[in-house]
């Protein structure tokens, strides 16, 4: 399916990526002979504008810095798709986002995915952000790499994942221990829950385990994007210490 | 400095916290009778409004669920004032943000700065996102409880931390060394640059080493938050190692 991106990186990353490019939209005023090289390139149609309301038609009231183009929409794999993709001498990680409902979350959470090799990314169908332009603008070109599965009924999934020899790290503060303590070199899914309201109850019931940050001050919890990227890269320091 | 600050969370916090709030404004269908009840404790003034652009004309066009204050604005604090407050048994944290632009960032940043005990932050008066009811929100409450420094000159207020005894650790690529090498047990003062071009050259000068996080894949840099509270807990864990 076409849809519209918009953003200098983003667009960028797009042209340098692997899928089509159809349409590239600049502004008069953006000069960017880089930009109209790899368009020409990619064999994409590139439309010089003069008025600015055409590129808010296309993608709607956002800082498309005058830059827009159509693209083939972005993809969503299916799960077998991401177990089946992942390296035999690699410990496998999942994450999965239980409502998550802020796409500048998802764009940070794929950027960091993108460094710490998570295999792929599970998102609910229904209550939750998929993947948008703002995502990928917000991703800077991560959602190019990091493997997203769209679900129905996410507890069926987990149920699936355990029967494959997964972990469930539930990040909830239910029966939790610090997220240092456990050692994640075994097979893992880190499930985030939503912005407002946490892990939801039957997600709940399939966690293995709760894991929490600890937090000294008044404040109780931290920013989505941030809490996911403090156990990830706990994750990872338990994968690949420091020597 | 009176100032309007909007959302639910961040009027709660503010009508729960320390500083007075003279107005509450609340479209009529927002019916919060634990709001109605703290203002009234703190002698705020209630006002029902009926119309929609009543509010927008104290905020701009955002998201404000219905719900304005007028209360005394944000405080920023000297350094001098900062250091003071530092208990004598705490090795010092501080965090300075050159250039962050992002109110979201900021505010996710406050959140974090506060779980972690980061003592103080400093941000430059100029290029430079300041305390703004945005900030306030996205950091659910943590703007009253973290102090910001705001100065005119970042790399002179480095050679003055210096001479206190501070180390200053960048987080950017030039010679630079994991971030997990470091043992922050000492009075650290951490620089993040901002979200498009890192440190500036003048600041980088006064960083005594530079840290970077692993990152494996496609993408070259995290979001400015999510950098910085990887960083923050890894400070923290330095000086509360799990046992």
């Amino acid at each position: 399916m076409r849809q519209y991106i918009y953003g200098r990186n983003t667009v960028l990353e797009a042209l340098k990526g692997d899928k089509p490019v159809y349409q590239v939209y600049l502004m008069k005023n953006v000069k960017d002979n880089r930009m109209i090289e790899l368009a020409e390139d990619k064999h994409a149609k590139v439309n010089i504008v003069t008025q600015k309301n055409v590129l808010s038609k296309l993608v709607g009231n956002v800082v498309h810095q005058g830059i827009v183009a159509q693209v083939e929409g972005y993809d969503y794999y299916s799960i077998d798709e991401i177990l089946q993709s992942i390296p035999k001498n690699k410990q496998p990680l999942l994450l999965m986002l239980d409502g998550l409902e802020d796409p500048h979350n998802l764009g940070a959470i794929l950027r960091t995915c993108d460094a710490v090799e998570v295999d792929g990314v599970i998102i609910g169908k229904n209550r939750s952000v998929a993947l948008t332009p703002t995502v990928a603008k917000v991703s800077t070109g991560a959602i190019d790499y990091v493997k997203v599965a769209q679900v129905t009924n996410l507890s069926r999934t987990l149920d699936d994942l355990k029967k494959e020899g997964f972990w469930v790290v539930g990040c909830d503060l239910d029966n939790s221990q610090d997220y240092r303590s456990i050692d994640y070199n075994m097979p893992v899914v880190i499930v985030i829950g939503s912005e407002g309201f946490g892990i939801s109850r039957l997600v709940k019931k399939h966690c293995d385990m709760n894991v929490v940050l600890p937090m000294n001050g008044h404040v109780t919890s931290l920013n989505a994007s941030v809490a996911t990227a403090v156990i990830l890269y706990q994750v990872y320091n338990s994968r690949h210490p420091f020597k």
